[in-house]
């Protein structure tokens, strides 16, 4: 094993042994802890800043940050304080540890409890955004796990600098410092992730690559999405000003968000009436479309779309634009072209509008809504750890309930399985209690 | 693509269509088709032995099989029955889909719902057991889920003849056929784990070597359990009459299965009292014992235990015997050798129990009960896929439950997430609703 190999397999060792501390302590401790960091890290905002900007002042580590990368670097007073503030929110949520999900009788004396508990080691590699240190080591905290956590090049002394306040706060709530620590150097990242068995869970924050790489390198469970291929279908009954306003903001508001509009679909039956207009404000708005035969007829100067338009995340102002003939060829579409993230259907007619939320299979199906909803913030589950296009364990945007995982305890009296076995075997009782 | 694969690439597009119909029918559709399933089962009991007689007179398919393999091969018709009876049991179980798990306004009328929906289409690789191909069909019709069905070759004409049945049921109540397929031949395996997008989960039941060739040779996720190393912890406390009940239980009643103990540790306290007649009892039994120096010093005769005892499934009828000097040093062992399946303490101190409860990270950890009752069956599930010892999804013996994911549905007026954000923007509800 190199020598940086090494480093990491012993600092998760020791975030093992962390983990199976953080996993015993009651949540009023975890509580406190939390506080304890937020207030550290406004303790330490002057030496935030300081290597904040020594870092965007480092040639070497901006090196390939486009100019988006760099302001996400960035920070400032205001934005320091945003993270403490996340902390103290993270903090206030519901103990997602030691809840009853299920309580059974099996029979007289012998009762089956589910109850949650931590996943144990979470490996995080981030990109970029320094908060997303901090909000992921809040969340990790309230959830009883440890972190080892990577970020990018660019943003070393920020991160050193964030860990210094949180390890701060976790040493004045007497936790132990190895519950969350920080990885550098890019070597970190293989040696992290060939860690099964002592590493529990991945979450990659970054771009489409970093999440490929990281699923195509590990044999550890990920948690995170590669696409964002949302798409909006204006069905015939679609109001013609909501679906304006849906539009717009799915795909201006944030266009680099994964939860941004890439596709949409417009019924046969409203597309002449509807795209027109719409097409000239989406390009006053600066986005470029690109449309399929039938909307090109109705808005001249629209540029063709290609086949691989309709699978690809943009992540800026490009739309793609495709008239279809029913409900059932949008889905179809969204079927063969979707990600799984988030779809949305406008229309005033409510049975499409049901027929269309039980049909498409995604992470989010919404009805007269724009897909930029798909966020743990905004579903109310405080912060995310991300959000996640797999269908095992979480799907959607992730939160508490995405670390944690459940123990079945059972208490009994002597009870041998032989009794409830064979010829003249006891029956079970399985009477459900209330959790 | 070679044939073979090219094959199971087509049954899995079919597969997933079927899916996509199966996911839509109503809860009383797929409970008729179940019912349609058990009649059918009963009706074929002539043709199903038939072919089990076949497979029983083949040699060149017994070959490499032992006798425990050949008698869970064989079928009787109370067996068939007992299978017919089986997916009425599924059939009985409260509808896994279309529960809603959070109901969330997070504005003036705009409403969030997480609901259940099926993974898709799962992949399942058996052997020897063919009540393994019924059962695993219930669970998946039951849960709106295709499956693509591999079983062993010592059972060809078993599996033909069982899903021969089952397709008359599936006929009958008007679901589509591919919804349940077999697939053949050793190369079908490789295919069928290369098919990561159209396969959502895969399922292994068998031995060891088979869930650990399919965990290492895919990158679908792997619903499943390699070891089941369980220990069963005697306690200063524990009561002599109860200790010997529940480790001749976990040890004797069953030793193949995951759930069968492999390590007894005894607490020095009560070591020199309960371990010697304890020992003769289980060498009664036909238990070989292999022990520490201390419990050597304690039962004369018994063999050496060596380091690999700790870590091995013995799965017959062979323990491994250590004295340990507390509660603690119990759980250090559990947690160094223990695979995280089921884990038990024998006591009468309810302290000790509940700390033990608390501390030990397993899917399961009983108090003053066998290890045994670790079963999907037992807990009232019904049935069980398997027994997860993963931390991810599922964990513990897997019903229903395991084969569902969710969705989250958004109905809004129009809502757009521009007005959410900024200066100005409008805070959001987040008020939870009753399910």
């Amino acid at each position: 094993m190199n020598p940086a190999a090494a480093k990491v397999r012993e600092a998760a060792e020791d975030a093992r042994a962390a983990a199976h501390a953080l996993a015993l302590l009651p949540g009023e401790t975890r509580h406190g802890a939390l506080q304890a960091v937020a207030a550290a890290l406004e303790g330490w905002i002057p030496a935030i800043l300081e290597a904040n900007a020594a870092d965007l002042a480092d040639p070497e580590g901006l090196s390939g940050l486009g100019p988006a990368g760099v302001q996400r670097l960035g920070l400032d007073a205001g934005k320091v304080a945003g993270m403490a503030a996340g902390v103290r929110a993270v903090a206030q949520l519901p103990d997602p540890l030691g809840r009853v999900r299920l309580r059974r009788r099996l029979d007289t004396g012998l009762e089956l409890t589910q109850v949650t508990c931590p996943l144990g080691v979470l490996g995080v590699v981030f990109e970029s955004r320094p908060d997303a240190l901090v909000q992921i080591s809040a969340l990790a905290l309230k959830s009883g796990n440890a972190a080892l956590l990577k970020g990018g090049r660019e943003a070393t002394r920020s991160n050193r600098a964030l860990m210094a306040a949180i390890q701060e706060g976790l040493a004045a709530a007497g936790l132990p410092g190895a519950s969350l620590q920080l990885l550098e150097g890019r070597e970190s990242v293989q040696a992290l992730l060939g860690l099964d068995g002592l590493v529990d869970l991945v979450i990659p924050r970054g771009s489409k690559a970093l999440v490929r790489a990281i699923q195509e390198g590990t044999r550890i469970p990920v948690l995170g999405h590669a696409d964002g291929i949302c798409h909006v279908f204006l069905d015939a009954g679609a109001e013609a000003s909501m679906a304006e306003a849906i539009v717009l903001d799915a795909k201006t508001q944030y266009p680099a968000a994964c939860n941004a509009l890439e596709t949409l679909l417009v019924h046969a039956g409203c597309a002449p009436a509807l795209l027109p207009p719409l097409a000239s404000r989406l390009q006053a708005a600066g986005v470029e479309l690109r449309g399929c035969e039938r909307s090109r007829a109705l808005v001249p100067g629209m540029k063709p779309a290609t086949e691989a338009d309709w699978d690809t995340e943009h992540g800026e102002l490009i739309l793609g634009v495709r008239v279809v003939d029913s409900l059932t060829e949008a889905i179809a579409h969204i079927h063969a072209h979707g990600s799984g993230h988030t779809e949305a259907i406008v229309t005033e007619d409510s049975a499409a509008a049901e027929r269309f939320l039980r049909e498409v299979d995604a992470a989010g199906v919404y009805h007269n809504a724009s897909t930029r909803f798909a966020d743990g913030y905004r579903y109310g589950f405080g912060a995310e750890v991300g959000i996640s296009t797999g269908k095992l364990h979480a799907r959607g945007p992730v939160g508490l309930e995405g670390l944690v995982t459940t123990k079945y305890l059972l208490r009994g009296q002597g009870h041998r399985v032989g009794d409830y076995t064979g010829p003249g075997a006891r029956p079970f009782l399985h009477e459900d209690l209330p959790c």
